[in-house]
């Protein structure tokens, strides 16, 4: 560990291997089938398919299952610096109906970091780039890292 | 069908009969173990246990798990009236985390209904009682109606 | 200054001094006309006339003069322990206009508190007792006092 | 009026009319010193100076008043296709304080619309740049026109 600023190729190596950790013991985000597609430093794309038990009793995908896609891509982004954060408070809009069968795609995007706090928008896509959904979470930055003893990347 | 203003016995046979149906058709709330406790007109209670499959890569529930629960109770308090309404937008404050195997209490009690929208707030509890978040959700009544042919309670 | 935990008597003394220091020195408060009609630990209630001048581009009540008066509300409320304490994030729900002339009142109630962080819910009414607005607000506390040197009350 | 879409040079001289027809009317704006330097179809970009009567207790910009540069500027953002557009819900989160004395600008982007219901994002900085809020407004389109007679712009 140093404490001299990361270059660009550090910094996308440890948001890399922070996914990588992150995502090995996140059960949650494996068992809705949730996948990675890209990961930087700040920003973080994954992708959910509507399967037949994530429908509501409107046969729509539960609101709580297209909240759970943009949340957890909301994680990774926040966390990519390998500092523990956790989301304080989140909100979304829902714009339009997910189908069941239907491909969402949500991209996580950094807004403001500043000290311990963060503001992330998430957008969630479907299969036909309709927007179905926006979102904005704060995070808030916790005592210890996503992998213990490796290098944290300074944001500031 | 009758145009007469329902009495409160019959509001709250509407209500049970409307969860019955919501519940037997939504398969994510099933698949997630999600169980109702409670419901009258405006009103709902439910509870959730954190499983093993609900954890995230910081080992407590996912903030998403919190989240389904609380839209469910949201979901299942804004259709009690037998009109389809849909959540349009929802925010929700985290204030401690969910530990796996706790019992998770979700109330939803409706604070405003007026025309095609309302607002409803929701607390979600711990075993312990334990305040874990407060989420409020803003619900819009499209057409059609839960169970098809069946009355509607008139709120207003 | 103490360590014992305040009695009642004490805890209401200090958040009344506490509102007179913050209204002798908020110039927004008093020249938008808001009064301070009930102060308590945890729970504020102001009121405000909407003025030809808080009109908008619609001929009704500016949104963020409501939003204004909800805010100042919470404020009131989540400063009441003498602990220097700002809003982090707020949202607010508009159900009903606000005619130009009406006396509005908001209450705000303390949700939750806990370390740092608090969340308060405000209900704005009009003369006749209409909600025409749902705001909630989360609080930081920050270092200081409002009224340097006097007891803070411990809310915890 | 016409059915045929409108040319971008239509659509802009709409949004510019449209503007300066809400300004006029619209006395809280002006009362707070709040100018508009640039409006486009879905976009807006206002200032407002930081008063000495918009500091709150704590010798920082009132919250409310930031709030309200905020939602003016979504509110011209959403009213410049000349449909009358009201704020149904809005969330801010604070990142910094205002200073007396300084010169706010807020910039509103469109970044979904559909139907009735549409969804913007603010940015608020201070003279150095610095993002002190960050603002989403869901507007709900009612009936009417800001200037009755002219045509509307179609945004679908």
């Amino acid at each position: 560990m140093s404490d001299l600023p990361l270059t660009p190729a550090q910094s996308q190596s440890l948001a890399e291997a922070t996914r990588d950790a992150m995502y090995s013991r996140d059960r949650a985000a494996q068992a809705l089938g949730i996948q990675i597609q890209a990961i930087r430093p700040g920003l973080a794309v994954l992708c959910m398919k509507v399967r037949g038990d994530m429908v509501n009793g409107h046969h729509i995908c539960h609101g709580g299952m297209i909240f759970t896609l943009a949340d957890t891509a909301f994680a990774y982004a926040c966390n990519s610096y390998n500092k523990n954060t956790v989301a304080s408070a989140c909100n979304i809009d829902f714009l339009a109906p997910g189908r069941e069968g239907a491909m969402l795609t949500a991209e996580a995007q950094e807004q403001s970091l500043s000290g311990r706090t963060g503001v992330y928008d998430v957008t969630v896509r479907d299969d036909s780039g309709r927007v179905i959904a926006l979102f904005r979470g704060k995070s808030y930055r916790i005592s210890g890292e996503v992998i213990a003893g490796l290098e944290q990347a300074d944001h500031s």
